[in-house]
C-alpha cells in the first residue's frame, strides 16, 4: 500500500533508496502516511556510582553542570533540536548535584545517582520499575500532546561503562569488544574501564533473559527512563529514533521486555563507540547516519529528524506520474 | 583557528565527529564562521543524443516533462528544497522538446540536446564552453544575492552514460566499472550501456588531462553547466555541494580546468551508481550521507544541507566551558 503511492511518484522505482524505507516503515508503525510535524527529544540525565572507579576523562560534577547547560539552551542538543524543530524534555532521573528546579527541569530523580555496579547491584529492581514507568509517563503525556517522534536522548558521566555492562550481557559479547573511549579515555582509561565491565559482570551475574535484572544490575537511571520511552512508543504506535550507543543499550533492555519495540525503533547513526554496531545488529537494525558521532545528548537522534521528516514530505507532497503528465518506464 | 573554536563549546574534544569537519571546512573556504543561510539548488536540464541508442529505462520526452514538474513544484527536488529552505534555480541547458518559458525557467540553452557521442562527440568545443559559462554566470549571480551554499543538480535522460563515459576517462577505469543501472535498465540495458561507453570512448578518444576536450567529447550540456557552477564556487570561496553521480562527474571535468575545485567541494553522499565511488576516490572525498539515491535532480545534496547547517549552527550558537562554567577533562 505505502510502496504502492510511492512506486506512483515522480521518480524512478526505488530511486529515493533508504528514505523510501524510512516512509514505509514510519507508515507501518503509525498505521497513516507518515508524518513528522512534533518530534520530541527525551534528554535524561543521571550520575553513576561506576564514576568513582576512574572510567571517565571527566569529573562527575559535568553531569549536573551539562544539565544546566540543557536547561539555558547552549549545549549541542539544544542548537540541533531548534534547527530541527524539535522540543526537549530534559528530566533528571537521578543527579547527585541537581541543578535547581525549575528552568523547564522535569523532575524524575530516582535517586541521588546509582550505586557502584563493580561492587554490587546499581539499584534496585523497584527502583528500575520506577525508572522505566517515570520515562514511559514523560512519553505518553508528549503522545497525548501530538509528538509523532519521540528521540531518546541522555547525559551521564560513566553512562558508557553501563551501556558496554548492558550491551556485553545482551549481545554476550566480551567486554573488550563493547568498551569504548567514552568522552576520550586514554589508554590506561580504556583498560580500566573494561576490567570494570568485567568485574561488574562477574560479581552481579545479571540474567540476560530477563530485562529488568539487567536494568538493575548494571544499568542506569537514565537508561531505565529512556527504556520507558521507548516501551511507550511500541504501546502507541509511534516510531521511536535511538541515538547513539546508551539509547542503543536502552533499546536491548526494552526488546528483553516486549519484543515488538523492534517494530517502532529506528537507528539514526552509528556511533563511534564500537559497542553500538553490535547492538544495532542484535536489534536488526541498520543506521541510516554514520557521522563518527560520539557525544549522546540525542545528537544524532535529532540529525535523523531531517531524514524522517524528508521521508515522509516526499510521500506526501510529491506529484505523481499521473497527476504531473510524466510518461512512465519504457518496457518492464 | 576553527579547530581550537569548536574545542572550547561544550562537548569531548571531536565528539560531533564528521560534523567538525564540516565546520572546519566551511570556515577554510569561506575565510570566516561556517554559514548556511541562503542555500541555492541548480537544477539543470538538458537532452542526450545518446539516449537514441536505448541506455535509459525512460524514453527521452521525460526531460521536458521533468522540467515542467519541477516548474509545477511536485517534483523531488522541491519537496526537499521547501523543506530545508533552499532556492531552486531550473535551467534549460538545451532540452529537445523545451517547457514553456516563463513560469522561473532560466533559458541557458545551448543547442536542442547534445549529437550522439556513441557515432562522433557530443558538442563542439565552443559549445562546451558556451554551457560553461552559463553556468558559472549563474552562480555567479546568485553568489551577489547572497548564496552561501551552491547545490548542484541534474535532469537529463540519458545523462548517467555520459556520466559513465566522462568518469571513465578521467579516472581510466574501465567501462564496466562506471557503468550502472541508471533509472533502472535491465541487465540487457546494462550491458548495451557498456558497449556504447566503450564505443565512444574508441570513436572519441578524448584527452583526459583537457577538461574541455572530456567534456565536449562525451560530456552533456547540463554537465558543462554544473563545471560552470563548480568553477564559480570555487573561484569566489563559495563551498559548492555534489550531488550524485553526474555532479561527480562534472567536478572530475571542473578539476581538470581548475585544481583549487578539490578545496572547496562536498561530497553529500555516495550514490548507488557505481561509478560515482570511483569519482568521489578520485576527488580525494569522503560523502557524509549513504542512503543509496539514485535520482539525481540535487536531491542528495539538499539533504546536506541539514548537515551542513548543523555544522554552522553548532559552530556559532554552541555554549563554551567558559561560558557555561562547565569543568574540563581530568588529566591529559
Amino acid at each position: 500500500m505505502a510502496q504502492r503511492h510511492l512506486d506512483s511518484l515522480t521518480k524512478p522505482a526505488g530511486s529515493l533508496g533508504r528514505l523510501e524505507e524510512i516512509a514505509i516503515r514510519l507508515a507501518l508503525v503509525s498505521g497513516r502516511a507518515p508524518r513528522v510535524e512534533q518530534p520530541v527529544v527525551f534528554t535524561f540525565a543521571a550520575d553513576h556510582g561506576v564514576a568513582a572507579e576512574g572510567v571517565s576523562a571527566y569529573p562527575q560534577v559535568v553531569t549536573a553542570q551539562m544539565v544546566e547547560n540543557f536547561l539555558a539552551g547552549g549545549a549541542a542538543i539544544n542548537v540541533l533540536a531548534r534547527q530541527a524543530g524539535a522540543r526537549v524534555i530534559v528530566a533528571d532521573f537521578g543527579v547527585i548535584a541537581p541543578a535547581p528546579q525549575g528552568g523547564g527541569l522535569v523532575d524524575c530523580a530516582v535517586a541521588r545517582g546509582t550505586s557502584n555496579f563493580a561492587q554490587g547491584p546499581a539499584m534496585s529492581r523497584a527502583q528500575a520499575l520506577i525508572a522505566i514507568e517515570r520515562g514511559a509517563a514523560l512519553a505518553e503525556a508528549a503522545i497525548t500532546g501530538g509528538a509523532d517522534l519521540l528521540i531518546t536522548g541522555e547525559m551521564g558521566i560513566g553512562n558508557t561503562t553501563a551501556a558496554s555492562a548492558v550491551t556485553a550481557v545482551v549481545t554476550s559479547a566480551d567486554p573488550t569488544r563493547v568498551t569504548g573511549r567514552g568522552t576520550g579515555v586514554d589508554a590506561a582509561g580504556w583498560q580500566r574501564k573494561v576490567a570494570v565491565v568485567r568485574r561488574a559482570l562477574e560479581i552481579n551475574r545479571p540474567d540476560a533473559r530477563d530485562g529488568l535484572d539487567v536494568l538493575a544490575r548494571v544499568g542506569g537511571f537514565e537508561i531505565g527512563g529512556l527504556v520507558g520511552v521507548i516501551l511507550a512508543g511500541a504501546a502507541h504506535r509511534v516510531p521511536v529514533v535511538l541515538d547513539g550507543f546508551i539509547a542503543g543499550a536502552s533499546a536491548l533492555v526494552a526488546t528483553r521486555l516486549a519484543p515488538s519495540v523492534r517494530e517502532v525503533v529506528f537507528a539514526a547513526h552509528r556511533s563511534a563507540e564500537p559497542g553500538h554496531a553490535l547492538a544495532l545488529t542484535h536489534l536488526g537494525l541498520e543506521p541510516y547516519l554514520d557521522l563518527e558521532l560520539r557525544l549522546g545528548e540525542g545528537t544524532g537522534g535529532v540529525l535523523f529528524i531531517h531524514l524522517a521528516r524528508a521521508a515522509a514530505l516526499l510521500y506526501t507532497e510529491m506529484a505523481t506520474f499521473k497527476s504531473a503528465g510524466v510518461t512512465g518506464r519504457v518496457g518492464p
